[in-house]
């Protein structure tokens, strides 16, 4: 399949879907999120505007040696060049040239009055400015998009311009002109029209970047779709300016299973909901859970009315098997369902939870009900597998204890005035027995849970040397219960690493150091267990 | 304008919507949703299934006392009689009759398998409970519509049937039938081609109920009104089972200010935002940011690229003037921005920051650079506007002190083994000076920052009374740079409120409990210069 060739899947995340308010991605973020989406197997992914934004051009720098993506092609996004200028001398087209980018998405205007009252300069100086640098890209090897920013708007409002902009980029060289209605005001059958009159007159290839202001981006992506575009940009989670953009996997998912186009690799769209939910881990946005096809509310049914008829034919009841995009159907209030995802989940870890045995039975009985109380109390197990595993062994055969804590206290303080900007420092005291010993070990921090994680593991390496080695790598925090101020109830997931293989606990509390001290405990535990027992 | 003519605006927030997961409506909630969605101006609100469920029975006596709608007319929605019955025998139909709204919508199978498998009854059957309770009802003096459940599915598997249906009810007397896609498998062309087909076949009254599965929940009910259908329903913030119905607002204003049809009476559309954020007051459920028309974001611009064209032409930059909705344009001050969305910002605020003195322009050039060196250590000022301010206000005139903070300290600790179960217990001291009074407070907390809220708003208190009123009410923690465990950099943002309006702030840093302080310090520091200069 050639995801470079006849269709083309875009990804807009990094740049537009990084225009949500609220949303702010490191560089770092920014790697993690083009890993995950090259797994979907989209043909380009958008990094940023480098030359613009520092961050951007960071990000392309660290990309050349730090992304091996598998399936997309980078794509610099950036401007064409100033107006009285020449595109070979252009600063900011001397970034796009210089990121490394084998594409290069131009945005251009295409709206007679955008030109004159935000470019302020003429008509034709535009289609000038379109002209050379795409022509200039083309000229240096790199394949060229131009992106026609507020162009459904603006060919309502001068069609011979708008399409004129078309047919100048077509003609200098550029792959793809995509068709944007940037402030999202369109509806399909507008977008249906505008998309196969501009193909029908000016024969360039056509693609659609779509928002969500009147709760059509996916369906204004599809009309133009089914109009002749063969480029669509979207997002992922539909992140995005305002209202957002359109949803990347909704619009494929629909593309691939409802319209019979294969436009990702072979099996990959089953991956769409491990990879948005991920993606969402990074940006730090909950999920939502009403998001059509990878939404946890998505393939779930109240219990009632249609049960025992799901039971006979799931499909009567759903549009699809949600298999197909990698999610689950669920059913609400259902013993059975917690049940078997415990079994599952088992399986998943390497336990035999459904043999059969009354012993065992019993065991994932205990272990549902505890997982349900704890979900009530705002733990989580999905994405917490080490701390789930703890859980289990402790119920089938107690929980392991490699220490014995007494005791813990942090102190964070700060001595000088705010003014002399001095820093806050954390001191951490931990007193615990271990192999028979006990230690009581001060660290510090730059924070408390950096100061209680250096006191409490100096003290346990003292009896078993390889904690030395654990590392904890990634901390995250969710306020469960927002609206509450600081009594909120606080979720801590840690990620600890031997070097070799990481594991996530869970610790939740309305403390946020007491519920960071239960996920550093039961990492290390974990950790413990499986270097004796591994 | 006669709501309940020509063409129906029905909404099904309390039936349908009330399916969403997590969503738990009481009586009072119900009557509460449903005097609020009468503001709006819609002719139908579907008040629950009486008879079936308890505390919609209930809902419907209560209701003909206490609620006294200006607009809208209730409507109870229930099954046909059960096979082999008398609809006038059928104690469920008695339910529907004997509750006080004077119409009913039945729901009713249309697609042959649904029939088979979860009714269990003959094709012939179905036909005639669909005849009969429909006659029963309209006998009675109802108004009566038909929900035809699964109508799509059923139309594309067997046709004749679907539409043998819909033409039953139409022959009994039901005013219209409402095509359901329960599956919310459709895309619009589909719907359309079925709305029409029905329509011209049929000659029959038709109606939409969309879902959002594929996304298109809007553009589905467009396309059904594109091809004929004049009743739409929809849920306020698109609530309901799985990925939601079609959300009533924006369906209503896409029908209104794109399609230019008068679907609600005069100006009531401009209380769309108010009353979609009261009813996610009352479910308790956050209002969705990205909501096309309402949401907090919709009318958001975040990139400065365009902020100083959206100065000279607003309309150029948004699809529609979010005054029609009740909704406001907002600017955020982000890391794209330039002096344009800075002079907007102030404005917004009430300071005039572009009258082009040489004074204003050096203040405007210091904020800039000031705002773009703190982005770049991760604070944002989208949401924190009274940080910015509190910025602006110092780079003006230097920053307001009420009050010198000498040291704090803040002490978590555990005494007892965590086996014991005893919960960490936070102490928090802060030395400052205020009026000339040097105070040193201890506070306690059930966490570190609850702590130090407590000591530094009663250290203060004594000097500034009126801080007793503040309460702080949203405490957010976001972790920036993930991947580096707890070294990370932590942004928290604050919201506080003094009872009558509230503001957010923002603090960063390696320390949490530092950038905490930061965004509590700043949040009683604006609050008191607002009580002291307003």
């Amino acid at each position: 399949m050639d995801l470079h060739g006849a269709f083309h899947v875009y990804d807009t995340t990094l740049r537009d879907g990084a225009q949500q308010e609220g949303l702010n991605l490191s560089v770092a973020d920014k790697l993690s999120i083009a890993r995950l989406i090259d797994g979907l197997g989209v043909g380009y992914i958008e990094g940023g505007w480098p030359g613009a934004v520092p961050k951007d051009t960071e990000f392309f720098r660290r990309a050349q040696t730090e992304l091996d993506l598998r399936h997309a092609r980078l794509a610099a996004f950036g401007s064409t060049r100033r107006a009285g200028t020449k595109a070979a001398d252009d600063p900011q087209v001397a970034a796009l040239r210089d990121s490394g980018a084998g594409t290069v998405t131009l945005v251009a205007k295409s709206h007679d009055r955008h030109v004159e009252l935000a470019l302020r300069t003429t008509l034709e100086e535009n289609l000038a400015m379109v002209r050379d640098t795409v022509a200039h890209l083309v000229a240096e090897g790199r394949q060229v998009f131009l992106d026609a920013e507020h162009f459904f708007d603006g060919h309502r409002r001068n069609r011979a311009y708008a399409l004129e902009v078309v047919r100048t980029a077509a003609e200098a060289g550029a792959d793809v002109v995509a068709l944007c209605d940037t402030n999202g005001g369109m509806l399909p059958p507008w977008v249906g029209e505008v998309v196969a009159d501009v193909v029908a007159t000016t024969g360039a290839r056509v693609g659609i970047h779509a928002h969500n202001d009147t709760g059509c981006a996916v369906a204004n992506s599809l009309a133009a779709v089914e109009a002749g575009a063969t480029h669509v940009q979207g997002c992922l989670n539909g992140y995005g300016e305002r209202t957002g953009n359109a949803d990347l996997v909704t619009t494929v998912a629909n593309l691939q299973l409802k319209l019979g186009r294969e436009v990702l690799p072979d099996g990959l769209l089953r991956e769409a909901t491990r990879i948005a939910h991920a993606v969402a881990d990074v940006t730090n946005f909950p999920p939502a859970s009403r998001q059509p096809y990878t939404g946890t509310s998505a393939f779930t049914h109240k219990a009632g009315l249609h049960a025992s008829a799901i039971k006979v034919d799931p499909d009567l009841y759903q549009h699809m098997d949600p298999v197909g995009v990698g999610n689950d159907m669920r059913l609400l209030v259902s013993d059975m369902a917690g049940r078997a995802s415990i079994e599952l989940k088992g399986r998943e870890l390497g336990y035999d939870l459904s043999d059969g045995t009354p012993a065992t039975k019993d065991l994932v009985g205990r272990l549902t009900d505890r997982v349900k109380q704890m979900e009530q109390r705002g733990y989580t197990f999905e994405a917490a597998d080490a701390s789930f595993e703890l859980l289990l062994v402790e119920e089938a055969e107690g929980r392991p204890v490699y220490f014995d804590v007494e005791s813990w206290r942090v102190i964070t303080e700060t001595l000088a005035r705010r003014e002399a900007a001095e820093e806050a420092v954390s001191e951490a005291t931990v007193k615990l027995r271990a192999a028979g010993v006990r230690y009581v070990v001060t660290g510090e921090g730059n924070g408390p849970v950096n100061a209680l994680d250096h006191a409490l593991r100096e003290a346990i390496t003292q009896a078993f040397p390889e904690v030395a080695k654990f590392e904890l790598i990634d901390y995250k925090v969710r306020i469960l219960d927002q609206g509450h101020g600081t009594d909120a109830v606080t979720r801590v997931l840690i990620e600890t690493t031997d070097g070799a293989s990481s594991w996530v606990t869970v610790g939740v509390g309305h403390n946020v150091i007491e519920a960071s001290w239960e996920a550093l405990v039961d990492g290390l535990t974990y950790g413990l267990r499986r270097h004796h027992t591994g």
